[in-house]
């Protein structure tokens, strides 16, 4: 893993999902807690800014009413509108004071959809900074995550997940997206093993075919 | 639904996954038998022709050699050159028998990658037709079929999934990906249900928020 | 054209092209004076208002010390760079005063390439609003104006360039943009005409083909 | 110019535009007579091949009846549809005899719009083979060709426009493209400088900022 070719992409540690009071925190902080989500993250950053590996935070915000997104909602979309969550201007669409965004992290615009590519800077950026491995974390582990990483590895990235700083709204579906979903777009690995990988540790293909 | 702005999108249907001797059918066969999925394919196309709905197929290819990928593939797309699947020009890269696109159908080229909107002319051809609803089936339940779906919400498509026309490579990888994930990014329903919407009866919103 | 599925995108009306003193101001000052581009996309904006067109602002802008791009850039971006452009806080990546946003109109996020739809939420915003048509103006007549119109004909949206709210840095350029490119992927009229088409008069195609 | 990492991409090297009888032969005939259109273009791919770099062929098509478009089409659309050309199946949309792929090269699939990333794998089959240079030849000088370089450089490419090995439907808006777009997104160079580069002349920076 060549850090200076390397984005840890942060999804979504916003209040709304991260914090007591936040909108959908009551969701999540059950697999939150047994994970260990917010924490590690923040070990993966100090990992990360060690090794000089590039931090990416990709928050989602809408304006206040939700005008560009459809009127009449349906699935995950509406659950944001429904919860009235990350609007701009509001404590709860702030990153998480643990995750505050250091100077020459960068910081990437236009997230109103659930996967970070489709609507925002993400990609224009980390192609301009010759980036070639991600590695995500963040909320959802199967919704805003799991696109993501679809995503970077339908564009080549190389892709990893870090199974132990995500976190969704049950365990049972926690677990099936990590033991299912992410070996087939990704190579899976905890903070800990992320960190002896930048530390010069052998990096095993944790990858699935069928 | 309107039948015009309405396109059932048929992933993969191709004898590497559908039928006996396919390179990959092994893998599937089992949830295949316990969903029905050929059978109800050819329900659904039998439905979608009667009512006017827009027949697309999403076959997957490569270039004997896989000239076209990375030499050395992890995840997913490994297991497609480890099996030798899909190869242009072969038997097991052909779309199956009962599924033979008609006179009218359209057929998608391009797609190398899992997401059928990534490396083809679906979203193109989506648009320039007109289209606003698209019925998705076929495989694998949470590889190309999810991934087809996640993007579909993402560019604003009224997405449907059908819940016993897909398939996957184990029961509860196909069970999870319907139970957890279709509902953030669809409104899953059964072929019965599709065919009896195209008939009159109302669509419910199956779909959830979190 | 139904102003409801019609949106006005104003592509840079900020004041390092916009007004005296802006960074890029004096390069296209000359087209400007010739063409009205500011009073005349000012009436569009009113035009726009009254019927009931969406209105959709696209600036431009970078983090200070640009670290969005590639730290050593060639063509159009190495020309943002080396002027010191659209700077995220400062005065010149600022909205124009006369084209001020006002509440409901939508501003777009992450615009930092020249195509409108690479790196920003243009898209999934328009096709969460149901738009069909879109009506440019904005800088440089043959740069981001003319990327965003072949994207926008591609993603087939029906394309209105507005002939005289545009602006490039020599009348050469901008008359040959107009008069030879933007007919193959967009009806090019002028902002009367457009007021007049809102008002009910009929659309002509003033597109061609080869 | 690392021959691994670089591509030369033809679009549109096809009877209907190339050759004596062919659907648009007669509109660009003017401009490939001064400018040696195929004949350089044949001296690109043998530079080409000899250095190791990967040949790309991007052929657009159309099912007959042209059931990917929209019924009614404007702009350059209508005029594919109006002259009957890129039939699939027909002399007009093979490639011309003197640029049929070799064993090796990549053909890319799904072209239908005119900017070849659109609708086609071409970006995905350039990412898995880890390229990083496109060098862009073919029709038209101002359209598909220049669709495709401002997309290309938008996806942080290296981009080369061979200007000797492109046409247009007349002087001018070749000479144009040339002059004033074609800096801003890519590398000018003829087919002797590409040439010479591959046999490692230095590459000069020969596009624009303002």
């Amino acid at each position: 893993m060549n850090p200076d070719k390397t984005a840890l992409v942060l999804i979504e540690f916003q209040n709304d999902f991260t914090s007591p009071g936040g909108a959908l925190h009551d969701a999540v902080k059950g697999v939150m807690e047994t994970t260990g989500t917010v924490p590690n993250a923040v070990k993966a950053v100090a990992a990360a800014r060690a090794a000089g590996v590039h931090v990416v935070h990709c928050p989602i915000s809408f304006a206040p009413g939700y005008g560009e997104l459809d009127p009449e909602p349906y699935g995950i979309l509406a659950g944001v509108v429904g919860t009235n969550a990350f609007v701009q201007g509001q404590w709860g669409s702030e990153i998480v004071a643990d995750l505050t965004p250091a100077e020459g992290d960068i910081v990437i615009a236009g997230k109103r959809g659930l996967d970070a590519f489709w609507s925002s800077d993400l990609d224009f950026v980390l192609r301009q900074r010759s980036i070639e491995t991600v590695v995500l974390a963040g909320y959802l582990t199967n919704c805003c995550v799991e696109s993501t990483m679809r995503t970077a590895y339908e564009k080549h990235y190389e892709v990893y997940t870090l199974t132990d700083a995500v976190a969704a709204t049950s365990q049972e579906e926690h677990d099936n997206a990590i033991k299912y979903d992410y070996p087939m777009f990704s190579k899976p690995v905890t903070v800990e093993e992320f960190a002896d990988i930048l530390e010069g540790a052998d990096a095993e293909d944790t990858s699935r075919g069928y």
